[in-house]
C-alpha cells in the first residue's frame, strides 16, 4: 500500500484525533490477533503496511491464501498500546473482508476442482467502489482468476457495444488497439460466439446461458475448429447454487461477481495480551 | 460526493483509458437502471453526482430509504451513449452494494420494531475501508443509527482502555475532553454498569452479553434510578439469528457490525433502451 | 501530522525550490528554538513532525500546555544546516501562531477560575481556513474546551435552523439522528432555553445574552428542576473585558471565538548555535 | 481558489456529514453578509468561489481593497438554505481572517504614507501555514507587499547562510543562480550593507537596526553612490507603536511579520433574511 | 483530463499567482492557435478541457492525429484576455510535445508502410515521467502501437525475470495469473523464441537482433508451425536509420522508445487576434 | 523529490500491480546503471529517492552536472530482486530524460562560451507538463539558466500585455507589484528597448530579432546610458544553428526553449550483475 493509500484510510478511521486514546497513558503492549472462524486469510500485506506506519512490530507465519483454523494466531504484535489500538480496527477491517472473500473464493474453486483440474473461477468488475485493487488480490489468494481491473486492461466487447455496432465491426476496431491486449466478447448465442471466434476474439463470454448451452456451444465450437483458439468464459447469474452444474462444462472460467458481492467477513480480533497493569 | 472523490473512483475503473469505448461510435442515448430485487436502496444521491460528472440526464422518483419492488425503475438517463457506458459500473456498483446494507438494515429493524417501538438497530466501525462514510449513510436509509463515525465522534471507552486505567480513571478523564462529546463505556457486567452510570457515562455498552444478562443489567440500572440517564446498548455477537431476543430486552440500541459485513448486494441493472440503430 | 500534511506545508514554504540554500555548503550544525516571551507552549508535536521528515534530531523538555519562561529553550536541534535551515519558518509558524493561541486560551481559564472551577472556555468554528484541527488542539493545550470540530460531531441548532423548522420539530428531528451525538440548541431567551431543556436538549446555548440575562435563565432552570439535565453555555460577544462577568454567572461553558480569531503569535526563535566556521 | 482547495476546505468544516442540516427541510432562502466593524476587505474572491461550488448567487459591490463602514453589505445571497447554511462558516473564516490582516495593513501604508509617498509596508514569511496565498494576497489589498511568496522567489542571504559562507561568496554564489531572481542580503551593521551593495545586492535588508541606524547607514550607502542602485529593507521588531520612527527614515521598505501575526479577525456576519415561513 | 490534473498542470505554471496578468485589464478577446510546421496534430482534446476550465471558447476542426500543414489553425479562441492568457501556454505545451511525438511516429509508421501492410510501430515504457497517458495517445494519434500501459498491463518476462527463474517456470507461473492477459516474452536467440512459442507465449520480443537474425527466426518459427500462434516483435537500438530494414523482415510489430525519447516538440503559437484597442 | 510525488510516478508505471514480478522469486541481487553515451548527467537525486523509497542501496560517485564517458557506471545498486526490477524504469526515465536536457545544455554553453564569458543559456516555460522543476534543474545541471519558473517568479510584459495597456502603463504597473520581483518587458525593437530600460525595467527580451538587431539594440543602449541597468535577452528562434551568432552580439542571456523540446534521451542502462543462479 502507497504512504497516500495508508493515510487516507487512517484519516477516515481517526477524523481529527481519537479522543479516547489521548485519555488514556501509552506504555508498552503486546497483542495478538487471531481468528474466530476457519478461513482462507487475506489482507496480510495490507496489515503490515499498517502496522508499520504505526510502529508496532508485527509477526506473522502466514502468507495470503493461507488456510486457517479457528483460533490461529496471524500476527503477534509489539508496540504502544496506543498504537495498536490506533491501527486496530483499520487493519481488522481489511483483514476481515479480505479474508472473506479469499474464503468464498476457495470455496468455489473446491467445488470447481471436482469437475474440472483447469477451470478457473473468476471475478468481475462489481466490486466495492474505492478498493477493487485489494479485493482483486484477495480472490487471487483463493485462488480465483482476478480478471481486467478496469476498462484498460482489456477489449471486452459487451452487449451494450454490440447494439452500437455489431460483431464484426466491433472486433474490427478492436484490433486495431494495442496487440498487447486481448479481446473479449460477449455473446449471448451459440451463433454469435462462432463469429466471434471466427473473427479471432481471444476470449468469448457467454453471457446468461444455461449450463446446457454452455456444454453446446462448446460442443460447435469444437466441431468449427476454434475451441482451442478461443478461452471461453461462463458469466452471469452463476452462483453457489448452480456453480457445480457449470463446473461440468468443461468451460474454461466461470465469472461470479458473487465472489465479492455476497462475501462476508470473516470474525478477526485483537486481544491485548500484554498492556502492563493498571 | 466531492469531485475529487467522483474523480478518484472513475480512474479506480477506467484506468488510463476505456479501450473498449475508444472503438465505438458516441450517440444519442436513453438507459433505464432497475432493480432485479426487491429492496430498500440506498445510493441514490452517489449516482446522480457520478451520472452529473459525465453530463448524463439522471430522473429518479425515489430517494434513500425508499421501498422498490423488483423491475422498478431507479433511473431513467439519457445522455451520449459512451458517457452512460463509462458511469454505468461505477454507479450500478454504489446502487447494488449501498442498497445492500440499506437492506439488511431494513430486515433488521423490522425484527425489532415487533418488539419495541424506540430500540435502534445501529451498525459499528467494521466497514469497508475508504467508503464509511457511503455505507454508513446507508445504515442510515435502511433506519438503521449510524453510530460513530469515526474516533474523534464520541469518547468510547474500550476494554483495552479499561485494561489500561481503570473505568473510574477513564470515565473521569473522559470528561475533560470537550463536552459536546458523549462518554461511551463498554462493560462486561451489571457492576461494571453500574459504575460506569454512576460515574456519569452518557452510554452504556454491554459487550457480549446475552439477552438474559442484559434484560437484568437494566432492571438492576433500574433499581439503582439509573436506567434513565443511560443509553443503553448491546453489541457482540447479535445476529439475525438471536435479534430478535435481544429486541425483547428493552435495551436501547442493539449494534450489529454484520449490517455491513454480512449484507449482500442488491442485483441492480442498466439497461440500454434506445442506442439508435447499427 | 500525516506525511502528506508535512508535504504540502513545505511545498507552500519551498516552492519548487529554496534557492538560497542552494548556494550554501551544508554542514553538520546544531541550533536552538527559544521563547522571547513568556507563554503557554502549542504546537510541540507538529515541530517534532517536520524535524523529522527533515531528519533534523529535536529534543525538548516540554510538552503542550506547558508554561514557559521567556528566554527558556524549547528545542535543541542537531543535524545538516541546510536541513535545520528548511524546517525553521515552517516549524516556527506553528509554534508561534499555536502558543498564541494556547496563550490567550490560558489567559481566560485562569480568569474564569478566578470565579468558578469549573466552567469552561471554549472556541468555535470560527477558526483559520486549513488548519482548524492544530487550533482546537492548541486551545485544548491552553486549558481549553475545543467545542465541536466540524459539523458532523454534534447535532447543533442554530437560528436559522429554528427559522426554517422552530425548535420543537428540530429537537424531535435531531434526536432520530445518532445516539451517539449530544444536541445543542441555540436560543435568544429563557423561555425558549426551558422550551429546548424540556424536550431533552443535551446542550443550550444562550446566545448574545447579557450576564445577568444568563444568570436569570440559570435560575428559571434550576427552579423548573431541568438545570442539572442540561449543559448551558454563553455565547457571543464575549471579549476578556467582559468574560469576568460571565465568569460570575455560573454557567457551564463560556465559548469565544475570540480564542482563536483576536490571538497573537508568541514570538519564538531559531538560532544557530554552531554551524562551524566560514 | 482551486475546485481541489475549496473541497478540502468544506470537508475541513463539514467532517462526513452536516447533521444539523440533515434535519432541516431544504427551501429556497435569500441572506446577506455584512460587517460589523469599519474595515479594509479582503476574501471577496474566496468567498465567491465558495459559493459558486454550493450553486448560491452571490452579489457584491466591492472588491478586495475597498474601505467598508460597520452594516456594509458585502454579499447579498440567493439559493438554497442548506446551501447557504452549508457555505456560511467557511466564506465567513476567509472573510473575517483577511479582512483582518487588510485592515491592519491598511492601518500601517496610512502611517507610513503620513511621512513618505513611496515607502513600501511588506509582509514576511511568518504566515498561518496552508493558507499563505491567500493572507498575502489580503496584504496586497491593504495596501502592503507581499514580499516573496516562498524560498524559490528571490534569493535571500540570511544571517545563517552569511555565518556559512561570508556575505562576499554567498552573493557571489548567488549571482550564479537565474538572472530573473533579485538577490536580497541581511546585514546588522552599515558596513555590511555597503559591502553587500558594493557586490551588486538588489536589496538590503537592515536587520534589528534602529531607526536612527537606519538612516544613518542610508547616509553611508548615499556617500558612497550606492543609494540609487539598491533597495533597502528595514525588518525586525517593528510594530504599530515604532512604524512611525521608521516612516521616516527614507527606507524603501518596512517588513513587519505582525501585519499577519498580530492581525485580529473583522466581525463578518450573514443574516437569514428570507427563509419562508415555518 | 481529470479536473485534479488540469489544476495540478495549471498551478505548476501559475505558482501561487500570474503577476503579469495582475496588471492588465481584463477585457474581451479572441485568439488562434496556429502550427507553424507541418505536422500530425495530438493533445487537442488535452487543450479543449484546460480551455474550457478557463471558461474560454475553443472551436476545432481537427481531430487528434489529423495531418496539418503550415499555417493551419488549429483552435479559434474567444474568451476573457486573461484567461486566454493564463491557458496559453499551457495548452501550447501539450500541444507542441504531443504533436511532436504523433508526427514522429507518422513518419516512422509511413516508412513502415511502404513495405508492410500490417507491421505495427509501438512505442514502450520510456516515458516522460508523470504523463505517460498523453504521451502514448499521442503515439495511437501517429498511427503507432500503445504497447503496455504499464506493469498490470500483460506479463512480460524481460532478460532479468529470465535470469532469476528461466523462460519455462516463468511462462509456467505467467500462465497462473489472469487469463484475460497475454504473456509476453523476452529472447535474445532464435532457439528461445522457439522455446517461448513452444510453451504458449502469445508474443515473442526479438531483443536487439539484427533484421537478418529477425528474419531468420521467423522462418524457423514458421516451419515449426509456431508463426501463426504468436506476435512478434522486434525491439532494441531500432531508430529511423535501420527502421526500414525492419520493415522488410515481415515481424508483426517494431517497438522504438525513441517514438517519444527522440521527439521535437512541434512549434505551434498563440495569437491574439483581437484583444480590444489600447 | 516528494514522497507524494513518487508514489504517483510509481503508480503510474505500475498500475494496480506488477504482473510480471508477482510471479518470479525474490532474491538478493546487485546491479549497476551505467550509461551508454557520453552526456551530462542529470536526475541523480531523483533517482536516489526512487531507489531510497523501495529500499535499494545506490551508491554512486556522481552529481547532476557531470560530465560522463560512455560505459560510466552511474549506479552501484544492491537490494532485493524485484524491488530493483520495480525501481528501474521510472529511475531510468528521469536520469535519461533528463541527461538529455542537461547535455543538449552544456553543448549550448560551450558554443557561446567560445565568444563569451558571461552569455548565459536559459530555458523558457516551454516545459513538458507535469516535472518543470526536474527539467529546469537538468538545465542548471547542464550550465544553463533556469529562468522563471512559473507565472509568479517575475513580472513579464509580453506582447500581449502591451497589446492591452502599452509599454508605458505596463512598467508603472508592474513596478506596484512585490519590490522583490524583477520586471522583464518583451520587445520588438531597440527603440522599444529603449522606452522599457528607461521606465527602470530589469530585463529586456528582444524578441525574435536576429543577430545584427540584436548587436545594434545593444549599442544603442549603451549610447544612452542604459546598458549598465537592464539585462538583455535574446529570445525566439534561435537553435543550434544559429547560436554562435548570438554568441558574438553581447548579449547578456539567449533564451532557448529548444533547450528542452528538441534534447533527445541519453541511453542509459541497468543491468543486473549477481541475482542468484537459476
Amino acid at each position: 500500500m502507497f504512504i497516500r493509500e495508508i493515510e487516507s484510510f487512517i484519516e477516515e478511521d481517526l477524523g481529527y484525533d481519537d479522543v479516547s486514546c489521548t485519555i488514556v497513558p501509552d506504555r508498552p503492549a503486546e497483542a495478538i490477533i487471531f481468528t474466530k472462524e476457519d478461513c482462507t486469510v487475506a489482507g496480510i500485506d495490507e496489515a503490515i503496511s499498517i502496522f508499520y506506519y504505526f510502529g508496532v512490530q508485527a509477526e506473522t507465519d502466514f502468507e495470503d491464501g493461507d488456510q486457517l483454523k479457528k483460533g490461529d494466531i496471524i500476527f503477534r504484535l509489539r508496540g504502544g498500546a496506543v498504537s495498536i489500538l490506533r491501527a486496530e480496527r483499520i487493519s481488522l477491517n481489511f483483514l476481515g473482508h479480505l479474508s472473506g472473500i479469499a474464503t468464498l473464493t476457495k470455496k468455489c474453486t473446491d467445488i470447481v476442482r471436482k469437475h474440472s483440474e483447469t477451470t478457473r473461477v473468476a471475478c468481475t468488475r462489481k466490486t466495492t467502489p474505492g478498493i477493487r485493487k485489494f479485493e482483486k488480490l484477495a480472490v487471487a489468494a483463493g485462488g480465483g482468476d482476478t480478471h481486467r481491473f478496469n476498462l484498460s486492461d482489456a477489449v471486452m466487447i459487451k452487449d451494450n457495444h454490440v447494439k452500437l455496432m455489431g460483431i464484426e465491426a466491433a472486433v474490427k476496431a478492436a484490433k486495431k488497439t494495442s496487440f498487447t491486449r486481448k479481446i473479449e466478447v460477449e455473446v449471448e448465442s451459440a451463433q454469435d460466439a462462432l463469429l466471434a471466434a471466427g473473427l479471432g476474439a481471444d476470449i468469448i463470454m457467454l453471457d446468461n446461458m444455461q449450463p446446457e448451452a454452455v456444454k453446446e456451444t462448446l460442443k460447435i465450437l469444437e466441431k468449427k475448429g476454434l475451441r482451442n483458439s478461443v478461452i471461453v468464459e461462463a458469466s452471469g447469474g452463476i452462483s453457489l447454487e448452480n456453480l457445480e452444474a457449470y463446473s461440468k462444462t468443461g468451460v474454461d472460467v466461470i465469472s461470479m461477481g458473487s465472489l465479492i458481492h455476497k462475501s462476508s467477513w470473516i470474525d478477526i480480533s485483537l486481544e491485548m495480551i500484554d498492556i502492563g497493569e493498571t
